[in-house]
């Protein structure tokens, strides 16, 4: 056995509170190198003649990515804290692997094993209840839908007449969404996630002037509360972005800064490194990547942080939305997000905070920050697999289960999992223009752990590559629209909702991964209940022999049809074909 | 080359910001595996003709366990922000290793990269800068000195009349302290921590009935603030003990719980399981262990932690305290801790903040909690080393190694090393009563990268085992102190004080450890000095060849000798013998 592989180090995946009463442990070992993990614990203190008592539990394979073995465990300390170790065995060898070292028997002294002192209610990940059953759709407003022309911006083209460009407008706006929201009922999402409303230049509002007003190209406040309130009425919870990393570059403190230079009482709100300001070649003032026009904020400086967490306690308190997502939430100061939490949540106590992070966001995940972030290793290896077919069925398998193994379960069930957005191609086009593809990235991403998201359009078949050709007018002409599509994800969200281990309350775990024949199996579970999927991720029929089926009799969720297996139970699927097996 | 091996994870010891322009990375690998590793690297936003522009830089070994390498670089990114992956060579093989896993060349995709997104000065570690410089002394004020026999307790013996008994009381006060405060200067220190003052039944303390008064057997407020001052007069800093996890039986909210049961309006501050509260088999509320009289706290709780905030301001803005000790600290809640930070950087912004956590501390050591630790993974090396002689020179070297790369380099600087405590034997009989040993111990802990801690007595050769006996009374008959000892303390503190390499400007690294012969050999280097130490840690004369000292004419600063060698540089070394050399 290769001991040098074996990790674990709490407090994060490895180790965590998952509620007010359990722990959950996870080990991680060279992939195929151990027949089975125990884990070793006890209470610190319980001694009995100056011996710790120790009991032991069978670990269970959770799951594999293409290097290493993820071995889990839950457990309920009855009062609260534990002392633990691993005991790790294969054919040949047993020994315990602890905080302190290896050792070939189980060390006397407590002070080698690792410990979670004490598991205290308030330091558990806590994330609202709600996100766990929501079905987001994220909605970029220029582009969404025309309902007030009064509002149209300056030379803002008719719906849809041309591409989508960096800086056009078709004077998409609030009065365009509150239109459409029987739509969006009918489709079945519960939440909107709204790229900025604020007053911007551009037409993404990226760039804030005042993050205290609507874009006047939007409506009003009182447009927008309408528009809130509407949402909550059909049940769909409403989250905005906060851009706080950075301002634009007409945000009249960086205009003050601009003119009155060494002298603005600005100066200390960004962080400049030299005066005159310039922007060439480089800008001297620390900005989003380079572009001068996003002027990075100073969120350490106390009048900055006063200004920016009065606007996320505004627009609750005032408008009753429900969530913020945080733009470039990575490059703003962890102290800064702590605050804003309390904020946030003393606002509203269930308020969803959802951070714009790409890549491992464990530091952002303690429960101190962050509810969610955007889930794009998750994003990366189902377009990677289903869309562009650029990896293989192990490579998806060993990516998705690397996804799940690298956050808490508490993470996962909120995690943000987008297939795209404002910000990447449109799956349709990742796709190749293939709908089948498109079909069974929506049933992965629907069946899986955590809260989905469809960026507009996408669900009746909406093409575009990156930034802006993603962007374009939503299409509302039901002969330009997709329906089959649209009925499709319609009927998956139903499910999601109706069918208990379609969603969140499933537990999720790969059954096959077929290299060859570029097939997956996996099951979603509960105490009751028990889902089989069956993807063909090829454009061949495709056979998949399953033996979880055998003499089985039951029902195919999407085509509601029942059907009864044989003693050999296979599967037929058409090119790029699904099944979805409730046992 | 064992891949699965390899592990980097962001933020933490692998990955850190040390001060506000400069990065820490670390990444552990098999012992003996890799012949090179780079740190390949960019800044995120550094893109020519679609290609993200990257660097390369050579990473040291710097030092290695029984299991792992690690390999280390600091690195100053001119933007504050950066990617990064590593280049991992043998002699047959070279790859990357990345957050989207390993790969024979360097990925195109910047997703698979590390990334530390932005150092913000805010989230840097900062801890006070005058800990670096501290020489701590333990104080446990029941038994340090008696120098006012009014504020005696009821039944107190008469000074070192007796052996120490879990219940006995001797009469030592704060009077003592000031009386020989002249002794502490003597002997060097600048800092020292006492245990509890506050008001309490036993005679540790820790069993506290008033967080808000003095212990009336230690004086009252007005002596202590004249202890404080006169400690500040002669550059000693004080720091107390908060115990803050439980509180005492006799604490009068916890007296009002027991009398007035599901009315009291206490009921609240603790853990409670039901009524009537009963302590036997155990007690049915949540307890320091199962200790019936340290009934948990309920930190939780925004009228505990009021009360409990407020008394950690008080003490420093009342009487000026230099620092807090935190009882238990790792079975309070971080929330707790995180505001507790908050209040106490307010009160006094270089106040320094101890946590008592005997294991793995990550999760307290982030920046928003504790600036140290008790550093017991130090104390347990140490100890089973030179005291107890149970490990090889190797297993020390490894473990010594172990706790200097499982922190980050700004929080070794400040750790809290201690040899032994009220809580453990003391060094000498740790040490059979060998001072050979414990004058080896000394040197080690006083030229080591952290902050020692000295046990009120040790310096004079007092004895003693585990709690009570630890804690006998203070010997202050010159006749029966070792003032050899006392002055070889003395001047290890002077060298550290005086000698920048000795104490925390110098960095820590094993030349030999000879596992034979049971010596070692290591340096503490500045950019401008060098010193190395050659400990024989045996009860044989042995001799050491250093090829450092070859032709090297030097300062031995123990005995203030100089010191010529030949080429062929031999040092010899009496049974436990030591030698400190200046180049």
């Amino acid at each position: 056995m290769i001991k040098e592989a074996i990790f674990h180090r709490p407090k994060n995946n490895y180790a965590y509170a998952y509620d007010k009463d359990t722990l959950h442990i996870q080990l991680q070992t060279k992939k195929g190198d151990m027949d089975s993990v125990e884990l070793v614990f006890g209470d610190p203190y319980d001694w009995v003649n100056e011996k710790w008592q120790m009991k032991s539990k069978e670990m269970l394979k959770s799951g594999s990515t293409d290097s290493h073995d993820f071995w889990f465990i839950e457990v309920k300390p009855e009062f609260h804290r534990m002392r633990y170790g691993f005991r790790c065995s294969d054919s040949k060898e047993t020994f315990y692997y602890t905080e302190g070292g290896i050792f070939p028997s189980a060390p006397s002294e407590i002070h080698n094993y690792f410990c979670f002192p004490y598991l205290n209610n308030i330091d558990v990940f806590n994330a609202p209840n709600w996100v766990k059953d929501t079905v987001w759709y994220q909605i970029f407003p220029e582009r969404f839908g025309n309902g007030d022309k009064n509002f149209n911006p300056e030379g803002a083209l008719p719906w849809a007449s041309a591409d989508p460009s960096p800086t056009n407008f078709f004077g998409g706006d609030f009065q365009g969404v509150i239109d459409h929201l029987d739509y969006l009922e009918d489709l079945g999402i519960n939440g909107v996630y709204f790229t900025p409303i604020f007053k911007a230049y551009s037409n993404h509002k990226y760039d804030t002037i005042d993050y205290m007003e609507i874009d006047p190209q939007f409506g009003d406040k009182d447009t927008f509360r309408t528009l809130v309130k509407e949402c909550h009425k059909r049940g769909i919870r409403v989250m905005l972005d906060a851009v706080f990393n950075h301002s634009g570059y007409y945000f009249p403190p960086f205009q003050d800064v601009l003119n009155e230079k060494e002298h603005s009482k600005y100066k200390d709100w960004f962080h400049l490194r030299g005066f005159p300001i310039v922007q060439e070649p480089i800008p001297n003032y620390d900005t989003f990547g380079f572009v001068g026009s996003m002027p990075k904020l100073n969120t350490e400086n106390p009048e900055v942080k006063k200004y920016l967490l009065n606007v996320a306690r505004y627009w609750i308190e005032e408008f009753d939305i429900d969530g913020w997502r945080l733009d470039v939430a990575n490059e703003v100061d962890h102290a800064f997000w702590r605050e804003f939490r309390k904020v946030v949540k003393d606002a509203k106590h269930d308020a969803y905070i959802l951070g714009e992070i790409w890549h491992d966001s464990m530091p952002w995940l303690q429960g101190d920050q962050f509810d969610a972030v955007m889930n794009y290793p998750f994003t990366n290896g189902a377009i990677d697999f289903f869309a562009k077919q650029v990896i293989s069925t192990d490579q998806f398998a060993n990516t998705i289960s690397k996804v799940l193994h690298m956050y808490p379960a508490n993470v996962n069930e909120v995690a943000f999992n987008l297939l795209d957005s404002h910000d990447t191609p449109r799956i349709l086009t990742l796709s190749h223009n293939d709908k089948r593809r498109v079909e069974l990235l929506y049933l992965f991403q629907l069946s899986f752990v955590g809260t989905p998201c469809i960026y507009y359009g996408d669900e009746i078949g909406m093409a575009g590559g990156q930034d802006p050709g993603c962007r374009a007018c939503m299409v509302w002409e039901p002969e330009n629209q997709d329906l089959k599509l649209f009925h499709f994800v319609q009927k998956l969200i139903k499910l999601r909702k109706t069918v208990p281990s379609f969603g969140n309350k499933g537990t999720f775990k790969f059954l096959q991964a077929n290299n060859i024949d570029n097939t997956i199996v996996y099951e979603k579970k509960t105490e009751n209940e028990r889902l089989i999927f069956v993807l063909n991720n090829s454009d061949k029929k495709k056979w998949v022999s399953l033996q979880e089926l055998s003499n089985k009799t039951c029902q195919e969720l999407l085509t509601e049809q029942t059907i009864t297996f044989e003693k050999d139970a296979v599967v037929n699927l058409e090119a790029y074909g699904y099944k979805c097996y409730k046992l």
